[in-house]
């Protein structure tokens, strides 16, 4: 008896160091998300860079970087955290060697962007291939929030997860749609298949916000939904009108780039002020689960303490836990097949064990469903690796390949994708 | 980079972590194993006993009792292991909280057994008795193991766990068999409605092996096949089917008892020896995946140290990490965006991070498919879980419930526990 009542208690502690973990990856999460909004607005601003050919946004891009050496330091400072050093490294991180595995290619990627900005300084790239650079890294930042998500412990925690991925991700096809709309303005005549991306954005955007409104909580959903009040969604959806006029042959006038790019840029500050909202739920909502579990295994332990002492007087513990195997008859064996306990205080035993292991199993269920949220962008995923290694296409191809069958199709991308699966043997490997 | 190498080596060393705490696990699931079999042939034997009022098996018996109590002593000296000592206990059993809990549950239901083998001696219950208490206690310990199964980490053990949790639960259905056939044969004249039970026991074996069958592997597969030839099938299918005429009024012979329960006993011997086989592959299987993953730990760890040799030569590692943040243009910035591992190395370095990343998804993938294998039991554990609290049922009752329900309407138990899944809010909470 007091051998289960050890490892129920052993249950109780191993659930507090899974939360501590989980807590830890949130702070990580939550200066990816502040990292990642950083790098956004800098790719925006070395666009402008670029596109002027130096002439414009060049102070305002200095002070960006300010900006964003510090969202990446508040990032790199959390990687030196005492718990993580040392031999132990992997035990401190929830989520083990997935999630270390995505800090690590985000830790490789950031490592691109001395070069990148070096570049950018000396005008050495084009806009679209400076974007795109930005791009590679912000999604590996937003794969590392994905994984946080995906690996977590806790119902609760992964929903806001969820919620914080989809909006990230939501935001960062804002972002892109900024981009691509703001070169499409200064283009005038441009190529059709180009606004259809522009299209393409906004459902995927629909999408992750639709998913983000799903998993958000209702304090953030009311204020998302006060922040929607004040974004310029008229001027914005104007502006997107005359992008799509742009396929029937009336031209785009390219001194709209501007208005089109600041109306984008308010929409993605206001969108990030519900990030920052949803990431301070995060921190709360873990250390509220933290507390909670403490008090509760605190609970079970004075519990069981007092159930303990109760049987004492009844029968030595020790003697039962060193005679139990002994053999039938011996005076700690009494034979009502109760134990020292009695059937009152045996019961309760019972009552706490199937209690813990139905909640354990409850969160469980919770926690599949939440993470069944994920499954899309899974699918997503594994349809690009298989295109990558069939086909030797680079990732962004094998992206658009499957976008560009989504389009024509009519179909959504993430069942595109499990067609493509479905036909792996079909399309064979190299 | 070098801190993104060291992630990635983080991530491999956490892998080989985890696969050390199954491997730890798997010992227990096999010393598990054992017990429920020394179990079963005590319940028989108990029963053989308790049936003949003291008079037949008093002393193979008490033989029996010695070979149960050292599987017992198996069972608790692994959990006297000092990995899984002192406060740090939760940490060192893989699947945490969960496994733990049952660890908890099985241990307490084990502490039952003195009490119930004294009634057993004193003759102080009746045989139906003894086997529904041993057959909780035999319910807990398979619990353990389906847990086991369920928070496995690799794909290849947790195929195997899957198997053995399924041979282990249609051997358990097969003694249920043994121990309801030898007491109809005994009545002559049994209700239709536990003759009926026999069918369900039958159903349920089959259903257990099916799956046993899917993920046993080759090897165990074959040796299964071949323990087919010498099981007394032909002798058991014609004692069933005595069983089953007798509801249409033919009488059993109570003679045919002792046959009955030899026949069976042969066969659960014959099982017992594919579930040792199958613990042996488990425990070879989970050394092979460590000592792969060791070597491959190694590999990559030379293959890194190598790199980054190279790097140093190039550009001091140490000034990279030290001056990554202090501005653009610093000495330890190279323009061309690789910094100082250059294009051919920053690419394997990308392969191998990108590799293990697309491995893990791929081995979690796998892992999702083996574990669908268990959520049929996870509906019926569900709502019988719902029954209890709506309808105010013992275990026992709910599953029975549950049963007769999937009898009378000729549908899979699993069947009959998603529609009262389904049916939640309708049935109500008291």
């Amino acid at each position: 008896m007091k051998t289960a009542l050890a490892f129920l208690l052993a249950a109780r502690r191993c659930e507090i160091d899974d939360l501590e973990r989980l807590a830890l990856s949130c702070e990580l999460v939550q200066a990816v998300s502040e990292l990642v909004h950083q790098l956004q607005r800098e790719r925006g601003a070395s666009n402008v860079f670029l596109g002027s050919e130096g002439a414009r946004f060049g102070p305002q891009r200095e002070a960006q970087l300010l900006a964003s050496r510090a969202a990446e330091a508040g990032v790199r400072s959390w990687l030196k955290r005492p718990e993580l050093g040392g031999e132990k490294s992997g035990g401190a991180v929830h989520g083990g060697a997935r999630l270390l595995t995505r800090i690590a290619l985000a830790l490789h990627a950031l490592d691109g962007l001395p070069g990148l900005r070096g570049d950018i300084a000396a005008r050495r790239c084009r806009p679209d291939a400076s974007t795109a650079r930005y791009g590679e890294i912000i999604a590996a930042l937003l794969a590392l929030v994905f994984e946080a998500a995906d690996v977590a412990v806790d119902p609760g925690v992964s929903r806001l997860l969820v919620a914080l991925f989809n909006l990230m991700q939501g935001k960062e096809f804002a972002g892109q749609e900024r981009a691509l709309g703001a070169a499409l303005f200064a283009a005038g005549h441009p190529a059709p298949e180009r606004v259809q991306a522009i299209l393409h954005l906004i459902d995927a955007q629909a999408q992750c916000f639709r998913r983000f409104e799903g998993f958000c909580g209702d304090e953030v959903l009311r204020q998302w939904r006060a922040l929607q009040s004040v974004m310029p969604l008229a001027e914005h959806e104007r502006l997107r009108r005359m992008l799509l006029a742009s396929t029937l042959g009336s031209a785009l006038d390219p001194a709209l780039a501007e208005a089109w790019f600041d109306c984008c840029s308010q929409r993605l500050d206001q969108m990030h002020e519900a990030e920052v909202a949803l990431a301070r739920g995060l921190g709360e909502s873990c250390a509220r689960r933290i507390a909670s579990a403490r008090t509760e295994a605190q609970d079970q332990a004075a519990l069981l303490e007092a159930l303990s002492t109760a049987a004492e007087i009844r029968a030595p513990l020790d003697m039962l836990i060193g005679t139990e195997m002994a053999g039938e008859g011996a005076p700690a064996e009494p034979a009502q097949g109760d134990g020292p306990f009695g059937p009152q205080l045996r019961r309760s035993i019972v009552d706490l064990l199937h209690a813990q292991s139905q909640r354990l199993q409850a969160m469980s269920d919770e926690l599949d469903a939440a993470r069944a949220a994920l499954d899309e962008r899974k699918l997503i995923e594994r349809a690009k690796g298989l295109l990558m290694a069939c086909r030797g296409l680079s990732e962004d191809e094998a992206y658009r390949l499957l976008r560009q069958t989504a389009m024509s199709q009519g179909r959504r991308l993430a069942e595109v994708a499990a067609a493509t699966l479905a036909l792996a043997p079909v399309l064979g490997r190299h």
